[in-house]
């Protein structure tokens, strides 16, 4: 490092970029005092007008945090206007009838790729289970395992994949059945035993929800592991059927199905994209 | 925005923002005269000291570019000494013995899991094969898609993922078959045939290399899809066989197997990793 002081915008900025690395974590000014050879009172300054400037531009949330376990720490947060607008923004893209595939489905892998919208995809769910804090995020593979790793970078907690079948490739193992909505037929989900401790806080995040056998076979899994889901969040919602097989969950989209004579898709926000809050877990 | 002109520190935190959330990416001074309502010179001046932190504290590279397509780029970097850190804390917490998996498997899939682990290990990947410019990153499913999406989000490209066995599910496919180089059984690959345009240059990212018949596939699959392979790059290489079936490709770790008996794991950062810079590509 250079001889001389470094000014206000240069710690700022390595602040900010360790902050931003590692989301949810309290840093304690000691951190920072040392590293970047300033006094406590220097630092706590910088803090303050980098949390000015997160919330200037809507880029998350600074929180500093008084007293012995006292320090500062970051959280992604989403504004309404955010959401809505990446949402709609999406909608826009996915109502291309060339996204119409056989049998009514419709082609999300290419946008599920993008690492850059997935990424904001991340905020926005971890966003909207702020309040949650999960231990893990859990995905089913294979569609939802992007999504869902941007949403535990965003809580800075491990990801956790459940795997389709009874493959055991990883020591001791649970598995569970549950009924596939769409295709109504029996199938089994995996997980290594070690992967979710007892008592874990895990989030569910998937690509896809239709009748929500996915979304319950994961519940029966959790509570095999007796862990504890905190939380359902998918990125499109079909409307049809209107009862699902979970109570509680998230969207960002609702498809309403496709007129394939017409290529017409029929897909919009979600109500919860356009600013209805997310609903307190049940007990 | 506020009315009063913003700080030096308070822009460069934007531009910083931007910058790294669009990584490869060039972005024009006006993007942020206009953004921040400052005039080209105090951005230029702005982006000097950003590139200076930058440098200062290693967090990648702030390029400017002359002329009319001109601008501004940030480029993830690692530098060697972060790289061998980084692969000597991995070969550290591998070596413990509980994590041995009957065969003489290594069980890995908690650090494949991290957040901010398999980030830093993407821009490992990014670093490594920064000249070979992908326009994407391929990975096999499942275990090697968060670091294939952590290196694609490093280059700022879309991530494909190969799916095992024949499934076609999004419309015409194109499947290979190849010989999986632990089972020594024909297995086979499939790619939605729109996933990977004719001409692409593609990344092959994945977790484990043992004889290499998974990359042989992929060059297959390539092949097929008229795209051309720029690299290969995986986290850990065994290093039996000392034949492999692909000739170019980069690690991060060696794996030379376990000691059931003695409970001891061999793997050690590769040479790669300690420094040996990377190949050119063959024509």
């Amino acid at each position: 490092m250079s001889a001389r002081r470094l000014r206000r915008g240069e710690r700022m900025l390595a602040i900010a970029h360790r902050l931003f690395r590692e989301p949810h974590t309290v840093f304690s000014l000691g951190t920072f005092t040392d590293g970047l050879d300033a006094a406590k009172s220097t630092i706590s300054e910088d803090i303050a007008v980098l949390r000015r400037v997160c919330e200037m531009f809507e880029l998350g949330r600074i929180d500093t945090l008084a007293g012995v376990s006292g320090g500062v720490r970051y959280t992604p947060h989403c504004t309404p206007g955010q959401i809505r607008a990446l949402a709609e923004r999406l909608a826009e893209r996915l109502r291309d009838p060339a996204r119409i595939l056989p049998g009514g489905f419709l082609y999300t892998t290419d946008l599920l790729s993008l690492p850059g919208l997935v990424e904001r995809l991340g905020d926005t769910f971890a966003t909207f289970f702020e309040d949650r804090r999960p231990d893990v995020v859990l995905s089913m593979e294979v569609k939802g395992i992007p999504l869902a790793l941007m949403t535990a970078r965003a809580f800075n907690v491990p990801l956790v994949t459940i795997r389709r079948g009874e493959r055991v490739t990883e020591g001791s193992s649970v598995t569970v059945n549950y009924v596939s909505g769409s295709s109504r037929t029996v199938q089994s989900m995996t997980l290594p035993l070690r992967a979710v401790p007892a008592g874990a806080r895990a989030l569910f995040i998937d690509d896809f929800l239709r009748g929500g056998g996915t979304a319950r076979g994961v519940y029966d899994l959790m509570r095999e592991c007796r862990a504890e889901v905190v939380g359902v969040g998918v990125l499109i919602e079909a409307t049809q059927p209107q009862e699902k097989l979970v109570e509680q969950y998230v969207s960002v989209l609702a498809f309403d199905g496709v007129d394939e004579s017409h290529g017409t898709v029929r897909i919009e926000p979600s109500r919860w994209a356009l600013g209805q809050p997310v609903e307190a877990l049940h007990p």
